[in-house]
């Protein structure tokens, strides 16, 4: 990586972390360069404007996410197993410091139109279409029914996870993560073939 | 209701209608000024300081939502009708401009202790309480399951909202109602005594 690129991915990690906790809206190049002891000018150089820098905050996001969620759960078998680890992952990735950035952004960014709002609109679809398509799988696989919709299928394994999130963030219920795995078990076995066994 | 009353109710509406669409930490005294015509000296005299006045706005927002969802739900039979009404309700509640009140304040509040967040995490609860003892009492009419958990159930309903709030708010997803209706029916079907008829 050049030297320029480096700093610049070092600026972003630094970004993101902030609006993880303080929220996109909230992140502004003044607290950035307090945080990272750079100049607002040397920033501005950077990312060019408020709009600008969030809109790399979520590519930033949705870089760590890939990495942290899709490539590990994809090495799982094709199928079930596969469907599980994205899941799994998900809910680790969820427990981060400030929870799940998309969860909050999108939030925030709901009644914003713009680039922020259209790349973080992207990133969710990615997501949805990535839980969509390993249903999917399942279903070419023979571990879920035929007849399943893995659209729907993805809608409800989102919505646990919005579940899971508002009950272990906000509402510091302790037993959030075992409902939430209870929720997407029941999911799963709606969803096999009638008879098959559990994986 | 005596004057003085009646201006807090009608600035709290405003502030509620504002909050909603711009958040509850956007909101502040100088904005809810602005929009109501009210003097700044006024308004500190009604409400004291900007947390006061955010967890005024949480407990309009919570008088609303009584009003609104829990109040016309509770009129309907016992069992399955009223936790079939308290979704549908949810459902409208959730379709108003900002969406719902709750799921944006609680992305925003969620990193910020205090008494706004408190009150927020309460409403919060009592909503979840609804959905538990419809729930349980669906199970005492004979209708769900015995050995159904009402919390989990409730989780889950919870999950659909959440899911169906952001498809519908968040991605502007078209279908996004449909899919939530079609994720509770699944919930309700396995929720149900087994043989028992649809309702």
């Amino acid at each position: 990586m050049a030297k320029g690129e480096e700093t610049r991915q070092a600026i972003l990690a630094k970004a993101f972390e902030l609006s993880n906790v303080i929220g996109v809206a909230g992140l502004s190049i003044g607290r950035l360069a307090e945080s990272t002891g750079l100049s607002k000018s040397g920033l501005f150089a950077h990312f060019g404007s408020k709009e600008a820098l969030e809109v790399a905050v979520v590519e930033e996001a949705s870089r760590q996410f890939v990495q942290d969620v899709m490539v590990p759960a994809l090495r799982y078998p094709r199928g079930e197993p596969r469907v599980r680890a994205l899941f799994e992952r998900w809910l680790t990735w969820g427990q981060r410091p400030g929870g799940c950035f998309f969860v909050g952004a999108s939030a925030e960014l709901d009644d914003r139109p713009g680039l922020p709002r259209d790349a973080l609109v992207q990133a969710s679809k990615d997501w949805i279409d990535q839980l969509t398509k390993a249903a999917q799988i399942a279903i070419s696989e023979g571990h879920f029914r035929k007849d399943l919709v893995p659209e729907q299928f993805a809608f409800e394994e989102y919505g646990v996870m919005l579940g899971a999130h508002m009950f272990f963030r906000f509402l510091r219920d302790p037993v959030s993560l075992d409902r939430a795995r209870e929720a997407f078990e029941r999911l799963v076995v709606t969803a096999r073939v009638p008879g098959s066994r559990a994986r």
